[in-house]
């Protein structure tokens, strides 16, 4: 047969590829990402510009680099307080290794947690393209609604703080970079609503939600920059109970577990 | 002080435990789950006895212990043609042990792999709750509803089989059993109108859907009821992996990648 | 050109699979699963020889498949004690779907924790290797060995129960079904000695691991099986949390939780 | 009785924290993490002294800073060719949710993958202990000890790159930030000697763990610190997979997949 095997396969290859990308071309010694040469990127973005060049395709002007930034930071920790971390730190005393306890904290990430951005990003980007403008119709129907189902807007409240700390230390820097628009907008006339009402506040979701939203980033990656921000973290603290911590140590007492299920029973012989 | 530790300690821990569980309680020496011995239970049923005790509090009737018996068999293995099995053993190359690789394989069980019991599970369990008894009504509106979104009712259908070869069987098992009832009904009378509307059958999902739920199973527990079958299958392939193939094989081409992203750009110094 | 696409493709598949498996062969229509239809293996087969199955590739005699079946079940459960159970729990807190859930407590399957039966199983296979019949010296050296490293041997001693009461209930049932031999033997003696020293007896792991060694399974393989019998807790415990709790509790008081690091630093300006 | 329940709470927990943490302190509307107040490190500190300053407790000297971010950065993506990118796609196409695929991607993360580094940074960081100055021997005997068990040290050789173009550029910001020491040295070292000996070059594994080891992070830590790197790369994999992709498409054919087991068995009837 005349046709060779390697142009046979070269026919067959390009109609037909397992995956496509367009985030990084991998060829022989050379690698680019986003159109940019590796060794062209490496040592002159840093790493909030490579975390924006990845998600959406460009290197931001320095004033957006720098609020995603601080974002990621506002994201760092909250000791041990959150599931995630304490889940990590559980699978950690069990002697899995290291990449199998962070994936484990991160599993923790669920609606209720880490999740909760998605939604706030959510709720405020869908506000502010119904608003026509009128934001503050959008936050009293906001508010409103989440009064009369008895569910908190996510994004407002914290369960360990009644001013977040690390709310207006962000706004400020939104102001700052001129990164807030309308979304930061609706965010805040909802906590001041919400505050008026029922003396609750903005947490550092909601604040960095409307931030996000008014950075043209699309709700559904919310969580993934939460977990950018919460990584080094999560590792901090594995590595902290593997090196500090007696292994699987009893971290409850057993007079913290409570059976409340029934009691005396007995197998009829069936086998 | 007149109070001693344990007092003090045994006065509050009884009136805020850390966790509370009907399953299983633990004593010094003693197991009690559902309020059977675990010395009893050993020896004394089938796992699939176990299985239905731990989720329903009861051990089964041994016809429906029979038909959970071949449901979970009936989910056992689909070679490496499921996502998730590939991500277990795409795990098990790099290295990963054996409960990591596990774990992996089950992230993949998405909406639109395992998922899909729980989405026909509860399609069908209201679908019989609002048919006032009247199947072919309710059947024929799935059907409609489906067809107008253009979107495959989960249970029918299935990419590799026009007739998935397990769901007549365990039909059959289910007739043989007495464990038919009005959901296995109306998946059947679903089957019908689209069989003959469009050629499409009942897959397992479909088939098991129907029969969990005349069982009683709640529809959340469904993708619980699949990984259980899945599970030894999962083992067996990472172990495969692990075992016959050379480790961090290149699974890929690099021509079955294909790049479409842009190229030659370059960075204007920033930092 | 005389050469079609379909007989290309067919020429260049066989020389190229990206998976090889020996387990289940996927054709339209049929499921083959180690030389068994799949319709032929589902409600004739019992759970255990499903799994025994899969993993060594043959339906096992009558006493095996009831051994493993008795094996599977004396995994079932510990209540909320094991961390791979409270992780699961905290995910499922969380808002984490059942899947991501059941993953995250696997996770916690580490060395100290259902991956001790992998060790212990080792241990004793090399030790019976290393015996020639005398498995005496070989328990006295593994003993002396541990008491010299301050390491317990894994699968003997447990720290909840002086007595694991599942223990003794297993070596008793594979007496009565003829699989137990110098592997048990081995632990056996090992437990003596255990006894007379130091007042530590086995656990259930010790007992399943020289169980399974006689039943010759290969260590590798032994936190598959807990994970096979314990996986159908793990998913009852991810349902009671999510339909008995509120979500997204704090399982721990913030002074639970203590802080021993430093404190009252500043930031010299850098950015 | 004279003691109050608040008193007696204060006396019992400060005794037994259920966790311990020098990483962030929570306290109501205050948080602080290594010292420094949250809302002084918004905004204050570069994501890479971020991460330095929690895994090391200390905010890092400008240059050391800047070398960090450009490892992190140096790890941001190998387009679909890695394992764990494969593999949190492949979950992506199930429909799990975001988290769950970052955390399965994660997964594979294992010794011949990811894991990788840590072995490097063992090897580097142990050689120049035992070198007493001369990196010449000591890098002869690990070049022969791996060519005659046959194992290629981690760190050198690529399996796309004859020349991993990232290698030379980060080691020459090493020099430019004068980060580069005995473990750099050491690892450029065995480049040399492997190039003569067998063609084969520095990775980004071997040359990052030179660097990181030179900066004094233990070996431990250095899957972590890939993670961070990489974690940008998965999130936007996962969103392009779940935006540009047809959910479960069908990424291998079944004519891939190749089944090299037993055949045409037959139950003989037993249940």
């Amino acid at each position: 047969m005349a046709i060779g095997r390697e142009t046979i396969e070269n026919m067959l290859k390009l109609s037909n590829p397992k995956w496509k990308t367009f985030l990084t071309r991998v060829e022989p010694n050379r690698l680019t990402t986003r159109g940019y040469s590796q060794e062209d990127i490496i040592g002159n973005i840093s790493f909030s510009e490579m975390v924006y060049l990845l998600i959406k395709g460009e290197i931001p002007p320095r004033n957006e680099s720098k609020m995603l930034e601080a974002i990621l930071i506002s994201f760092c920790d909250h000791g041990v307080t959150p599931p995630s971390t304490q889940a990590a730190r559980l699978m950690a005393s069990t002697g899995s290794p290291m990449h199998a306890c962070v994936s484990g904290g991160l599993l923790a990430f669920g609606k209720h947690h880490a999740g909760a951005i998605e939604q706030t990003m959510k709720t405020i980007q869908e506000g502010v393209k119904r608003s026509e403008g009128d934001l503050d119709r959008v936050a009293r129907e906001l508010v409103n609604e989440s009064l009369e189902n008895g569910n908190m807007i996510p994004g407002f409240g914290h369960r360990y703080h009644a001013e977040d700390p690390r709310a207006p230390k962000i706004i400020e820097l939104a102001r700052k970079y001129e990164c807030s628009g309308m979304h930061t907008e609706l965010a805040l006339t909802i906590e001041s609503i919400l505050l008026e009402k029922k003396g609750i506040r903005m947490n550092i979701d909601g604040a960095n939600a409307g931030i996000l939203s008014d950075m043209d980033f699309d709700w559904s990656i919310g969580t993934g920059i939460f977990m950018i921000g919460r990584l080094p973290a999560i590792i901090s603290h594995v590595h902290e109970e593997k090196t500090r911590e007696a292994p699987f140590r009893k971290i409850f007492k057993i007079d913290e577990i409570f059976y409340d299920g029934v009691d005396d029973r007995k197998i009829i012989k069936k086998c």
